[in-house]
Order: structure tokens, then sequence, then C-alpha cells
């Protein structure tokens, strides 16, 4: 893990910090269809913690997950710069971001922003964006000029 | 608006509220590709205030409108319990929420509650959920029970 | 059955023709996690049916249901005016189209189409669209001219 | 692309027709919001091919990109296994599915299905599934054993 932190530009505390808030978040979910538990922590450029978990609707498309929510938190309070998302579940190996969700870090992160993945038993794998989601697709394809640095 | 509160047993402070609230949303709603931006206010029954906007994305599919960030917030922050819904845009007449939204709704509120309309020039609508979706699709017919009150 | 023919102002056959193909299409939905089937099927201005049913994800919110699934298909193979919606599940009374279905018959069809939904067991409930989504948000909202007819 | 065909396994004739018919389909996409037209074409291992473009709606939540509109057409139709997924829009270097898609593929095809995108003058990428989705989300995450083979 201190060799991780070095490679992804964390320190220790931000590591533990994202470990722990991810995790606690999973009690956060709403989710009496799945019963899948997720968990997500997104760390921005200027410091702060902000945390999500999924929200399931009886109709299933409507549902929004974890990250989307903590998307959805983080941007209309103002952030706009992101050191690393974290998502912690239940299982192991850890479960990764669905495509929906990866596409939507990508709105909003640099393609090299770290997503750690943590597994119900304190394990963890890590991949970059441009990793998670190669060739994506942008807001440069519509001819939209979107972020904005923080 | 003194008449509207009564109906909707709400106080005028907590209608003058929801309508500052929602409609100073609007301006973090995260939007280049509509320009049209949406505030948000939740009412809980315990009597806090939670605001949400438009988060859109280069693939349209992937945005989360303004009702439902705030409502992804409020449930992962351990709030059940609604009282009142209001929404902002910058028309006239007032938008209303989209059927996504009033699905999403529906998941977590009463069918009594009221969703008020704010538009760009101070003036509203009021409709009650079960107005806006009736005969609703929700968890029941899922055979699964869900709602729990706050 | 008559009577309500000749208020949607359906042939006795073009309702017969409704239910056998909404019901049918029930089996043709991919749907391990909710195990819901829906069946869906339109009726063009010009004659022709097309059907659709829920085709579910993994990742919940990348379901599409029954309705989106059959408006898609209608309206790549250049269909553009309808004159009833029938959806048909397993269950009693009838489900209804969700929000976001809505949503999707809302850009597409008249406010006053039927909306025909087909119990496991016979019966049925009618609706028209400006019923089921009073108010509703549409493309007018964003000053933008969309509807043609066929 | 006499190379390329050797290594996706598929005919110089079976690359032509995917070409010929997701770029064809892009003049079928219902787009009045982006004005941004996707077609897209999918090959069975049957040797059927299935057509679909994008399909938006003022809430632009409830659009459906043209690969789920082909996939949703393809499942409801009974199809199942797949050997190629193609692409087409009007912009060069060509452009990629959003994640969204890439979760909708993962649902129905091997990691290994080519998904071939061609741009607007002519040229083409491709890359795997398993590349532009790696580690991917799925059934099994769920305990969901879902993929049947044809
Ligand atoms: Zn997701
Ligand atoms: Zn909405
Ligand atoms: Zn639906
Ligand atoms: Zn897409």
């Amino acid at each position: 893990t201190s060799q991780t932190c070095t490679t992804l530009s964390l320190t220790s505390e931000e590591f533990t910090t994202l470990h722990s808030l991810a995790t606690a978040s999973k009690s956060t979910a709403y989710c009496p269809y799945s019963n899948f538990r997720v968990g997500c922590c997104l760390l921005t450029t200027s410091g702060a913690y902000i945390t999500g978990a999924n929200v399931e609707n009886a109709s299933y498309p409507v549902t929004t997950c974890a990250e989307r929510v903590a998307f959805g938190k983080a941007i209309t309070e103002g952030h706009r710069g992101f050191k690393a998302v974290a998502v912690a579940t239940d299982i192991a190996p850890p479960a990764s971001p669905c495509g929906m969700c990866r596409q939507c870090i990508r709105e909003f992160c640099e393609l090299s922003v770290p997503i750690i993945m943590f597994d119900g038993s304190g394990g963890y794998s890590v991949m970059r964006l441009e990793e998670l989601l190669p060739l994506s697709f942008g807001p440069e394809a519509l001819g939209v000029q979107t972020r904005s640095s923080s």
C-alpha cells in the first residue's frame, strides 16, 4: 500500500480515509432489489471527501449507482478537480465501476485519475480511468468545451 | 400562497425557504449540453432541506436530473420521510419533473407529497405526486417491501 | 371491450391484436434480475404493429424497459405516428408503464394516445397519456421543434 | 482490412456489410437535441444483421443510444450470440461506444467480441470488448447465471 500511495500521489492517510469512507458508505445504500451494496468516496483536489451509495428504484433503470450519487453531490457542491475515486463492495475480488459510471467519471476527471476498488475483506485493486475506459467518448466528440479546473 | 401553504401543510417560512433554495440551486447545475438549468430542494419530515441540480454527461443518458441528485444525497444521508419537493427552472410556465424523476419521487414519498414547480419569474404551480404520476408503478408490483418511515 | 374500442377509435381486431402481441412479447424478455416480464406492442397510424420486451443488465440502470425497446425499434424503422400503446405483465391489477417510459411515450405520441395495460388474466385498464403523465415535460421546454407526422 | 478480417474471423463481405449497414443506420437516428447521429449494426453468430440508431428524449437521461436500440431489437427477437458490433458516426477519428453501451455489450457478448468503429470518411478502428471495458462488472458479481449460447 505504501508503494501504491507513492504511485498514485496519495498520502497513506488519504488512502486510509478513502478506504474507511467508501466502506462505511455501503451502509447508506438503498438496494432492496439487488441487495448489492456499493459505497463510494471521492477525494477532491482541495482535500474534501465526498461519499455516495447506490439508490435503487422499482423501475430498475431509474437506479442511481454509488459513483453517480457521489459525483452528483460533489459537482452541485462546486467541486471540479478530483484526486481519486474509491468504491467498496462486499465481494472479492473487488467489483469495478459499471460502464455507465466509468462514463460519469470520464466527464469530471483527468484520464489518469486512480480508481481504487476495495473488496469486502480488506483487499483492493487500482486502475487509472484511461485503463478502465480506454479510447473514451467525451465532450470533445460533441464539440463542447466543458472541463474546468478547480 | 398563504392558502397554498395551508392546503399543503407547510408554514410560509418553509414555502419561502423551498423557493429560495430550489432557485439558488440552479446555479450549481452542470448543463453544458442543454443549457437548461434545474434546481431542486427537498424538505424532510425532520425539517432538513436537501438540494440538487442537474448533472449532465456527453453521453446524454448518463445525465442525472436535479431531483435524482437531491434524492441521492438525501437517501444516502439517511433521510426517509419527505414533506415537499420543489423544483425551479428559468422558464414560464414552470417546467415539471420529467417522468423518470416522478418515478424516483414515487420510490421515496407518499402519494400525497406536494411537488412545487417554480418558474423563472416568481410564479409557481403545485401538484401532488398522485396527480403527476397516477396509477403509478412501484415496489408492490415486484412484491418488495421497501418504504420505511423516519 | 366493444365500447372501449369505440372510445379509443380502435377496431376490435386492432384491440385483439394488441392484446395478443403484447402478451406474446413477454416471452421475449431478458429479465434474469427482476424475473418481472413485460411485453409491449405499438400500433402505428399506418397500421403496423411493433413489439418489445424488457432487456435488463447486471448494472440495473443500463436496463431498457419494454416500451423503450419497442419505441427504439419503431422510430429507427421510420415510424412516427402512433394510434395505441399496449403493455402486458403477469400481475393483476395490471402494471402501468414506469415514469421513465411515460416520458418516452411523451416524446413520440399525441397526448390523447391510449395506453392499454393488460394483466395476466385477461383483464385490462386504459388511460390516455395526458392522464398518466399530466402537465408533462417535453421538447417545447427546450425550445426544440421535434414532432413530425407520418 | 483484409488482415483485419482475418484477425477478427470475419469475411470481407461481412466486414463490408457491417460498414454499410452501420453507416446507413445513421439516417434513422432521432437526435434533435445533440444532432449527433450514431448508427449501429450487430452481426449474430447465426449470420443475421440487426441495426439501430440513437433515439433521444427531451429529458436527456431517457435517451437510448444506438447500440442499446440494436441490442434491444436483437435480444427480443431471440438472438443470443454475436460475432461483431459495428458503430458509425460522422466524426473522425471515429467515436467509441459510451461506457453505458459498453456495459450493455458486456451483458450479451463474449469478452473477445470485436467492436468496429467507423468514422465519417471511410476510416475505422477496432477494439475487443475486453480492451474497451477491462475488468468489467457483470452478472457473476450478482451471483446470477445468465449467458446462453445460440
Ligand atoms: Zn454504475
Ligand atoms: Zn428528470
Ligand atoms: Zn419503464
Ligand atoms: Zn451509449
